[in-house]
């Protein structure tokens, strides 16, 4: 070893000793006949102090030392002068004897330090770099111990990890392939699978009971922001379960881990309808970490989500209250101090195309409880106190509603205001969490751009029980057994207690719009499988980039993966993609074909 | 859950409990009144009777079940009349009240028991029922422990799991990628990583210090029997660290697992360099549980594996050994007793084209202590006498010699032999292990394909210290620090100290003959990488498969892999690869260029 000590271990106990540090300097302070040099490495930061009677040498040496050169360090470990209670190396230093710079460094194109002045693109293109910030290094020394964790667990629930080919055949439903042409097999192609679905269910009819693993999967959609083409999931699959043994098992899985490494101890996860979900939040995934529930003020139609109809509290003078089919509103506690210019831009925000509401409508409450609204033209004071009442309203409190056609899209909107609000106002501190289950999801939605109902999970999800002589009735009212996991307003997991019963499974295809032949066709081998004593199973499957980058407080996942990609696919410290050999399209018996007119 | 007890866990201390089990039917057995049925789960086999006094509808559902149904039983646990010594849970029964057939099953196409009667070919094509066999089930649970022991072991000692990607760019040297081409990069490909190496090189450059990653790696080779297109590696590396370091490391490592796995002490590990392995066992992986070591009889030239000549212990007489520049010899002990028959067999064996000999020459030390020899026309009884001196043969043993012109085609043979005699006298057990190390690899190999030397691990390789001044003089003599672990005669692990230097890393290429041009166009990120301070640093990496198929004491890789590929590269169960959409071609941007003539 070059060191026989790390930069982050030694403390006062250690003065003394002899020890051998290498590392990277992370800075040089040369004041006059002494010289302080600042060594990194993963595990911390300990200072070398060149004395002013070190050897003439050894001090030049010091000296000439850039950013990031490679040392090896021997001496004395010394308590310091001048303590920095900010390290928790701060209180020693050590009288280097002899150094020997290992290697030279140019200078790097951004600081080394917490906050670098690198931007994204260059942090990047120099991404082993970046990775020396303890901030980065961080997220993936959080990374492993999440993975580490999360197989602690499993293996001792009896599960086992159980790898799955990544060279597999194209999957018939969801997102879109990406695809490696087989030299062995000329004109065929492998995909890499977007999940290893059917993969687990086949395990499951193998007898393996318990499968899970933390494997890589794979889709070729156009990238939004903080999407990668390559994603890790912890992908689980149990047989002989209902959908409270999976909700038990996971439950205690977040558990473990929210003890382990953040020290928390999470309350038991409650359990919300999707049809709650969307009623009181706007969105199948609430962040709950705060109230501000919707209050619906009139619906006037049936939906998923509401089977209620409330009747307007408003009388019919305003149009477009007159003429929405729905009205809902949120209470923000403490914020009638909002100014008019505040408003407008409240406005503007829900008018924006992403959210796409027409306007809204706000209402204060005053110190004297009289209630001021920008539609206090249309509506008295004593209906405008009966909206206080109904929305639990107090002296001091804005009220914010938003109305429109269609109760779903209004929910969103009002989902969207939600978060804007709960964000300015304070209440989604990173450092707080708050999960829950989602259950209950319809089993379709109905598709206007194919004109049919889809699975809203995948076609492998059971319906629930007694809800299944509604498949024929009326299956868009259909509940399915699955249950997404959400944390903070984001979804971190989900899954479903699968068909085991071919006939089941038939018609759900049915209901699909598939033929059996079409049915046989894209779902044949697994269809097979299920021929021959399938066990009732059920499973889920967590993002991980997504459940750490949370764990780390992180807005984005991009710091959580070690090697990211940009939103072109690309990643710019490899260069790749690249072009390959014609010897190699050769040998693939594949050609380019190029659209000219690009 | 559908069971309350699994099929493996109840003994004579459960008799009286209520249970409820779910399983697969194993078989049924209908003795008249009584029925009995063995259910089977992932955790044992558990017997279910049912009495001359259970309902009548229940004995008629008991003998209406297939095999492989899957059902959930419920009833009390009781004391088998007639117990089966060889199950764990072959003291009880379950005396079942209710039986609920939870699925049926097809008549499986083979039997799922140790010894199925299915090929190959079927076992491969509904791999999930031949998952279900304890047999082959067992080798994944073994992979399992095997991975989460590899993980629990180097998260110990500090190593950090990072991801890296599967979407990359093609490797320089090595073998075929695997290609996919980029939809939103036309005409570009990522290709699949043959391996982590520069990526966690680049690690070590971010000073993340400890790296490892049990990861997915892809070689598109035609494939010889016992190799899959897709492998898996544990991977790992180290900064600031000396060859020694990292062979206790993984030394430790193995221990580790086979204390925990195996329940074995293995002995400190040997080292053996490269040119002993070759000299005395022919093969850079020596199968060290038996001796039989190979004696040089003649050696006229020198070359890396032996710097000494050896004089022919033969007076000139018989043209084969005179004209030979080397003859090597093995003695098996007690096998005087060969037929000329079995002799004749090996000769065969050794003339094969696989090996190559021209033919075989033996000796046997009769009881007298008098040696007879197939070659005793040309050489008087002093000369066997000898002859049996310098092999160390006494009364009984045989004595057998190859002879060629070139030393290290002569001992590759010697090698076949001696693996072939120490099976046939049973000295290779698969329950018996024997690990080593071996060290000072060659830098180089001469190829004479591309007339050039290529680097025998990979141009990353650090020379010995020692033997840089040789780079510039006689490059074919320098020795690298590099290391393979070796356990009955496979090479589960290998690895390398790495040039950290980019002026050596330069002269490196030199010699593989790449200019500097070619040499930035080909590693130029790595080598920019490592212009910003890289530490010394160096790694290996196992074979998870073939380790774990050792540990499991299988011939084939095959039997630990859940869902492995044919030798053309297919899943048969997935059936693929598969042909894809014109469609998707055509966002591809790539068409098939299908050879005709084939």
């Amino acid at each position: 070893m070059y060191r026989n000590k790390t930069c982050g271990e030694l403390r006062l106990s250690n003065v003394g000793e002899k020890v051998t540090l290498a590392g990277w300097v992370q800075s040089v302070h040369n004041l006059g006949a002494l010289t302080f040099v600042d060594l990194r490495d993963r595990y911390g930061i300990t200072q070398l102090a060149f004395n002013e009677d070190a050897a003439e040498e050894l001090k030049q040496t010091a000296q000439k030392l850039g950013r990031e050169y490679v040392v090896q360090a021997t001496g004395l470990v010394a308590e310091r002068y001048s303590k920095n209670k900010n390290l928790p190396t701060g209180e020693i230093e050590i009288i280097v004897e002899t150094l020997n710079i290992v290697n030279e460094s140019l200078t790097p194109p951004f600081t080394i330090e917490e906050n670098s002045d690198g931007g994204d693109d260059l942090r990047m293109k120099y991404r082993y770099l970046d990775l020396r910030r303890p901030v980065v290094r961080k997220n993936l020394e959080l990374r492993h111990k999440f993975a580490f964790e999360v197989r602690r667990y499993l293996d001792s629930q009896g599960f086992l990890e159980i790898e799955t080919p990544i060279l597999v055949n194209s999957t018939p439903e969801g997102a879109r392939d990406f695809v490696v042409p087989s030299r062995m097999n000329p004109g065929q192609f492998y995909a890499l699978p977007q999940s290893p679905q059917t993969l687990k269910q086949l395990c499951m009819v193998a007898g393996l009971d318990r499968y899970f693993q933390i494997c890589k999967c794979f889709r070729d959609e156009d990238l939004r922001a903080d999407r990668q083409p390559e994603f890790t999931q912890i992908d689980c699959e149990m047989s002989f379960v209902e959908q409270e043994d999976i909700l038990q098992m996971f439950e205690g899985m977040s558990r473990h881990l929210f003890k382990t490494l953040k020290g928390i101890d999470i309350p038991e996860l409650p359990r919300m309808t999707w049809a709650d979900a969307m009623k009181f939040y706007g969105s199948d995934k609430p962040d709950t970490r705060f109230g501000m529930k919707i209050t619906e003020l009139k619906n006037t139609q049936k939906d998923n989500a509401s089977q209620e109809l409330v009747e307007s509290i408003f009388p019919e003078c305003f149009q477009v209250f007159d003429n929405a089919a729905y009205i809902g509103a949120i209470c923000c506690e403490g914020q009638a101090v909002y100014t008019r210019k505040q408003i407008d831009q409240l406005t503007d925000f829900v008018k924006r195309p992403q959210i796409g509401a027409k306007g809204l409508v706000y209402a204060r409450v005053e110190e004297d409880g009289n209630v001021k609204s920008s539609v206090d033209k249309f509506y008295q004071q004593d209906i405008l106190q009966v909206l206080k009442e109904k929305m639990g309203a107090k002296a001091g409190d804005l009220i914010l509603i938003l109305s429109g056609d269609d109760a779903m899209k209004v929910r969103k909107q009002l989902c969207e205001l939600r978060l804007e609000m709960g964000s300015r106002m304070g209440l989604r501190p990173k450092d707080k969490f708050s999960c829950l289950w989602i259950v209950d999801f319809p089993m379709y939605e109905w598709s206007d751009e194919e004109q049919r109902l889809m699975a809203m999970h995948h076609p492998f999800t059971s319906p629930k029980p007694e809800d299944i002589p509604l498949l024929d009735s009326d299956p868009a009212s259909v509940r399915a057994n699955a249950y997404d996991m959400v944390v903070n307003g984001v979804e971190v997991g989900g899954g479903s207690i699968r068909i085991h019963d071919a006939k089941l499974q038939q018609k759900i295809f049915e209901i699909l719009g598939f033929t059996p032949e079409q049915a046989q066709q894209k779902f044949g081998f697994l269809m097979n499988a299920f021929k021959y004593g399938a066990p009732p199973h059920g499973g889920l499957a967590y993002g991980l980039d997504r459940f750490v980058s949370l764990f780390a407080e992180l807005d984005s996942i991009r710091d959580v993966i070690a090697f990211p990609k940009n939103n072109s696919g690309r990643d710019v410290m490899l260069d790749a993609p690249g072009v390959i050999d014609q010897v190699q399209l050769d040998e693939l018996q594949i050609a380019l074909n190029l659209k000219t007119d690009e």
